[in-house]
């Protein structure tokens, strides 16, 4: 399947209204679930181990969204194959006290996965430049007033992209998905959330208060897909609206980043292997 | 005093044959000691109070050098006139196996001081470009193979300098120091450390085999100096054969950074401070 039309290019001028929000290829549901998505699962399960015994690389993958768009979802169906040993999720929610006396990428360096592992952020250090932004939470922010200038964001925009270039120089892919999620759809959900007792616990007022700014999320977003999404550190946007094909395609993307990782199950030197056939005699010895 | 022949200006050519290692300015120990060196003490701790309580700023203080140059001492005699609360000394030794699983800057990132606070780097990230330079500890280490290249510490340096810019844009202002001692002082120390029992805790014999690699060292040093020493960030090499005259410099040099820093209490609302006339009474009530 061809993910290249969810990507953003380094570069690239981004109007959200171009991209849809809905399912754009003819699949049919149930060949999704029953077939496609546990034959990807399985792959990444492959390759995962490989990533883990090489232990050179790491992949990260970056989840923002607005609410409701899927995000703990996805987390939960596409990487549930995988071996919870080699695999981190980091949520990041409204700083604490002791992260707000950092500079804002302090929570996030030191969540970034080891060698061998795959890290998962439910959202992120792009927080900075959606929620701050919308909000203008920079002027109640501790940041010595001489450096809130008035091009904040775009100097934000530059110490990401060195960041994540660096993170990548230093063996840790990063890929980045933004779940598109219309206005509509999310009002659907947001009253199932009301509606249904099991999904009950997710509901927050604030969520709908939010909907307000709606234009101005959106805003937010198109500037950092197109300031951030580098070659090194790419952006996705993806159709939010059904589920089960947003899973999917996160599943197709993250398998083609995993192959073109192509993580190797360590070589075993020819001392070592002597070394071990000495070790099988002794244990045949035993009995 | 004019601190600025100790400075290496962003993009400047360092052999550090011309810098001095001895004491080159005409002073009294006996003044610096009794006077000078405890008024400037007295100022960074006035200083130190009032960053603290602005509570936005923070000082990186980093401390590089060959062994027994100073670095301890210096950060026992110049920093004692701060309190405590406001300052964190870290010292990088040889990494750990879970530092060793992340990409170099993350066991420092996480050591950054908070805002109000002045952190001290006993060693640092430098060390990613100075001994694994000398002793091309790249190729055993567990980055990607791929990226082992031959300009890596070029990258390094860039690295270093976009890292060190973020902190700054961000609110920590950064200084750094290399204590420069003749090799000839050095073997000296090292034989006080082997002959006065009280140093002996302090005597390695590693120390001592890496006096053949001297050059090497003074050349991964000049590197080091001519590529990250920058406006936002600068290094200052400062003599280091006589004790006294380093740590009088270097209180120079933080009192000025500090003064430059120029912490302010914060100012006390209006509204405020109609309340705390109530408490005043309330208080005075009590009897």
């Amino acid at each position: 399947m061809n993910t290249e039309k969810y990507l953003v290019k380094e570069g690239q001028k981004v109007d959200l209204k171009d991209f849809s929000t809905k399912r754009d290829e003819k699949l049919k549901r149930e060949v999704v679930e029953r077939t496609l998505m546990p034959d990807n699962i399985r792959q990444m399960a492959e390759l995962q181990e490989k990533l883990y015994a090489e232990n050179t690389s790491s992949l990260l993958i970056v989840f923002q969204a607005m609410d409701a768009a899927g995000k703990d979802s996805s987390i939960k169906h596409v990487m549930k194959g995988f071996n919870p040993q080699g695999v981190k999720v980091a949520s990041f929610k409204v700083p604490s006290s002791e992260e707000n006396d950092h500079d804002y990428l302090w929570r996030i360096h030191k969540e970034v996965p080891r060698r061998g592992e795959i890290g998962i952020f439910n959202r992120s250090h792009y927080e900075d430049v959606i929620v701050s932004k919308v909000h203008n939470l920079i002027e109640s922010s501790q940041l010595p007033p001489e450096l809130q200038t008035e091009d904040i964001f775009k100097k934000r925009y530059r110490q990401i992209r060195d960041y994540e270039r660096y993170l990548y120089e230093n063996g840790t892919m990063v890929v980045k998905f933004y779940l598109h999620l219309s206005k509509e759809e999310q009002k659907e959900r947001l009253l199932e959330r009301i509606e249904n007792p099991d999904k009950n616990w997710k509901f927050s007022a604030g969520d709908v208060r939010e909907r307000e700014y709606w234009d101005l999320y959106m805003n937010a977003y198109e500037a950092m897909l197109e300031n951030t999404s580098t070659d090194v550190a790419p952006w996705y946007v993806l159709p939010a609206d059904n589920k089960w094909f947003t899973r999917y395609l996160i599943s197709e993307i993250l398998l083609e980043k995993l192959k073109e990782m192509d993580p190797q199950f360590p070589e075993f030197p020819e001392e070592q292997r002597e070394n071990m056939e000495k070790c099988r005699k002794l244990l045949e010895k035993e009995d």
